[in-house]
Parts: C-alpha cells; sequence; structure tokens
C-alpha cells in the first residue's frame, strides 16, 4: 500500500494511494504521523479504515509523509563507491560501526517543495537515499527482527553542504572543525526531503534489493543499487536501538550510493531540479532556488 | 517568574511556583510546550492565564519543562578551562564557529528521574549546563535581538558517554571513528535532563552571570561561571539561526565548564547522584542506575 500525505483546501490529510498514482483515499485530518503510531505497515496486520472519500492525486499537493518525524537520523559512509569518490579506503563492517547522525526536524521538507541554497555554502550537493520509516518503537532490537519494526519505505535526499563559509576568515586546521562543519552541512532548511509515498513494508519484499536513481537536470548522476549498502536496514535499525529507544514516526536515511558532486565539484545552482527515483516507491522530486 | 511542568493524578500538567517553591498555580494540561509556542516569558510580554487551582509541589512530580522540544541542540568545547583539562588548546572565537551538535528528544528526561548507564559505556560522564528555552523561533536572527527569541532558562546536564563498547573489536584508528563516536556517546536515553523549572527571562537579566556548580554525591566536582563561555547565549541563538531555522522550544545546551570525569578518570557507577546548580534556577538531581 503507498501511504501519502496531502494538502487540500488549506489543510494535511492522509490517505493511501488507489489507482497507480491517479487518485487517493482520504483516511483522515493530519500527515502520516498518527496512523504510523497506531501500527500502519508493521507486520502486526494494519488495515486502512473507513475512507472519508476519494480525491484526484493531481488535484492535492503531496506532502513529506511525516512533517515532523520524532527522530531524523542518517549514515554516513554506507555505500563502498561512494565512500571511494569521496577518497577514503575500503570500509570493513566486522570492524567498524555505521557512522549515524541526526539531523533536525526543520531540515524535512515536501516532494516538490523549492529547497533555498543557504548563505552559508556555495557547495551543496545531493545524496539519494533510501528512506525507512520506524513503525514499532524499540531498544536493543535484534537484527533478526529489526525489520519487523519497520513501517515502509520512501525516497529521499540528504542534501549536503560541503563547506560552510561563515563569512568571516576561521582557523580550520584541527579536524574537530572539519567535523562539526560537515555536520551542520547536514542541517539547513529543507535538506531532508522525502517522500512522495510511505510504501508499506509488506510491499517491499527485500528492502536490499531496490535501484536507486538520482538525475540533476535530467541527467543521471547516481545509480546504484541497496545491495550494495555496507549495513543493511535491519543491521541500521538494530545498531540505532542499541544506542537509543528508536519511537514510532523516527525516520532513518540509510545512506547513498556513488555519483555526488564533491566527487566531480560540481555543485547545485540555482535552479537545478534533482529527482530521485527508487524502483517501487515512487519519484522525488526538488528545485534549489 | 519559574514556570513549571509536572505530573499530578497522572497527568501532566504546567503552572508556575509561587512562594519560594512551595505551592504551584496550576495554570493547564500539558507540559510549558504549548505555553513557550504562545509566547511565555519573550519580551513580547506573555502574562499567566487563569489559575485553575493551586498545589503543594512537594505533591506533585516535577518534569523537564518541555518533554519533547523540536530540537536539542548543544554546544561542545565552550569553556576554555574545559577545553585545557580535555588537553585541548585554547580557542580563538576570533577565527572559530560554534561547535554545535545534536541530541535525540528520547535523550530528554526529568528531574530525579534515574538515568539507566547504557550497556554500550563504562565510562559515563556529567556535564552541567545552562539550558535556553527558545521562545520566538526565527533566522538569521542578529546577535543584538538573540536575547529577544529566549522564553526562559533551566538546569541542564549534558550526560556524555566517553568511549562506547559494541561489544566486538574495532578499528578506531581512523579521526572519523573517534568523531561519529563522540557524537553517540551523547544520545543514549535520559542524557539530557533538564529543568526543575523553566525561569523566565525577565528573571535572567545577565545570562552571562550565573554560577554553574555540580556536585557528584555531595563532592564538588565543577564551578564555573556563564561569564566564561566562549560563546554567549546570544552568540549561540545567532549562530545557530544562520544555519537553520529555529523554533519554539528548541532548547540549546551552552557547554559545560570544567571538572568533568574524564580530566581525572572517574566516570559514573550505579546509584550515583548528580547534583546541578545554577544560580536562580534550581536544582537539577538524576541518580544514575
Amino acid at each position: 500500500m503507498k501511504l501519502v500525505s496531502y494538502t487540500r483546501d488549506g489543510a494535511t490529510r492522509h490517505g493511501y494511494v488507489v489507482d497507480e498514482a491517479a487518485t487517493v483515499a482520504e483516511l483522515g485530518d493530519g500527515d502520516l504521523g498518527a496512523l504510523v503510531e497506531a501500527g500502519a505497515g508493521t507486520t502486526t496486520g494494519w488495515r486502512p479504515g473507513d475512507t472519508v472519500g476519494t480525491h484526484r492525486l493531481a488535484d492535492v499537493a503531496v506532502r513529506a509523509p511525516i512533517t515532523r518525524p520524532t527522530k531524523v537520523l542518517a549514515v554516513a559512509a554506507n555505500y563502498q563507491e561512494h565512500v571511494a569518490e569521496g577518497g577514503g579506503e575500503p570500509l570493513d563492517k566486522q570492524t567498524l560501526a555505521p557512522r549515524l547522525f541526526l539531523k533536525p526536524g526543520t531540515s524535512i521538507t515536501h516532494p516538490g517543495a523549492d529547497i533555498a541554497l543557504p548563505t552559508v555554502s556555495t557547495q551543496v550537493d545531493w545524496e539519494a537515499e533510501l528512506v525507512v520509516v520506524v513503525g514499532r518503537g524499540g531498544r536493543d532490537i535484534p537484527v533478526e527482527q529489526a525489520l519487523e519494526h519497520v513501517a515502509g519505505y520512501a525516497v529521499g535526499n540528504d542534501v549536503s553542504a560541503r563547506s560552510v563559509d561563515y563569512g568571516y576568515e576561521r582557523d580550520t586546521s584541527s579536524s574537530a572543525v572539519g567535523f562539526f562543519d560537515w555536520l551542520a552541512g547536514k542541517w539547513p532548511d529543507g535538506f531532508a526531503p522525502y517522500g512522495p509515498y510511505l510504501v508499506t513494508a509488506d510491499e517491499v519484499p527485500d528492502p536490499q534489493d531496490l535501484d536507486v536513481e538520482l538525475e540533476v537536470n535530467g541527467t543521471l548522476r547516481q545509480k546504484g543499487s541497496t545491495a550494495d549498502m555496507i549495513f543493511t536496514v535491519a543491521e541500521l535499525v538494530a545498531f540505532a536501538s542499541r544506542l537509543m529507544t528508536l519511537e514510532p514516526t523516527d525516520i532513518i536515511m540509510t545512506g547513498t550510493p556513488a555519483g555526488v558532486g564533491a566527487a566531480s565539484g560540481t555543485y547545485l545552482a540555482p535552479g537545478d531540479q534533482m529527482t530521485v527515483r527508487i524502483a517501487g516507491l515512487g519519484t522525488l522530486t526538488n528545485r534549489v532556488v
């Protein structure tokens, strides 16, 4: 099932897609957050309640599935070819841990929304990513049970400023400065678009077999497969839950394949359009302005 | 005014302290989040609404002012003596930026709450900190106006695991591993207690002139003054708002003075009690278990 949040008549609603992305059956007010908290998409067997109407998808404005996830976790360096294009050595998952970081809720934006290039960077880059939406919370979740905690999946883009410039001459010689700048580059408003659907987990038989593509202005820039993740979705969920309690509506951005702009020194300019596609999950388009 | 969140008869409520911390005048249901969104404590002139009753503070269980802040921002390395005790060179704020990071909402816990030592670390440490609660949101806030965006202040503790151990032999030779471990050490459940009050900004004439103390089991460990912050509250608010939109109910933990356990190799053990005091803001006590 493709669950979807949207605005209609000025208010946010949620529903599910009925026929090939042409019609949405409305389930209620607000975004999908409450439905996910109630068990949407988990293997505990949620079914949609009474439909309160149907609308043409063309007549509504699709929104991010959940506008304010309880946490926005993301993972750095989760595809070997992406690590290599950044100049890194191959990572051995047997001797390393996933490299998690947090993005703020204000980084979430919607399918089709414009993303303003921040004043603090001229090196803004794309990162096509599979997004996991947590349905059932938990702590110390065993990896074998981790996928049972996933409500569903979405297409995402971990937009990233590769450098930050605060307008004065800084001493960037210490590695700490580099790390904190790297983190800050993940945080600007709108730097975490995702959607257009929350595709329930039952429709994604193997999250490690999904083609991921990103185009900028129609030119293919990234083309990978979730088969090449270093840490799988199940491993990421299990690992994160060892550090902190996962809650329903947390999202996890699972890392990006090779082909980011930084590898070739190509950065986003006003008017550029990014299109991310993941097989079976839909297409996410955002323009930078 | 000392605003306070608490539970009474099994439900969360909020109010303000009437007389020397003995009586609370109840203002309504839920924690202080809605009141802060409505302008509590900002210079725009909020006044408490009708009181719906009074209760003895001893009869209620005080909670964190806002249990799920929209963002939990924190700052590393914001007191020179703390930087020095960690082996760092003095930081020159003219050539550096504040070192911000995020903690997850699940790290928030309440005054008096037990904090479970996580399974992934044996080096858990304290960090007494002044906490800023954002009342009025904004972007690119000028430093001269930044304090007008502060609803109030609270006592906080940025509990930190100085090392993490995931139970297998890892290759920790790269600086990236160290940085991601450092980040993860800030995230466990309960690692951001704050409270007991949200003291409105009008009662804190100078946030850069507050004595900060922390005791562990009655022994003084930290004793500093916010006068010694490298970046002031106003500078932190202004800086953070250049990176992302600040929203009402965001909180900012402003860094810790010298005296953390890591400096002497002293870490928290089950049963240890941490008590943080900030002049005029009250006392925050948590036990680790």
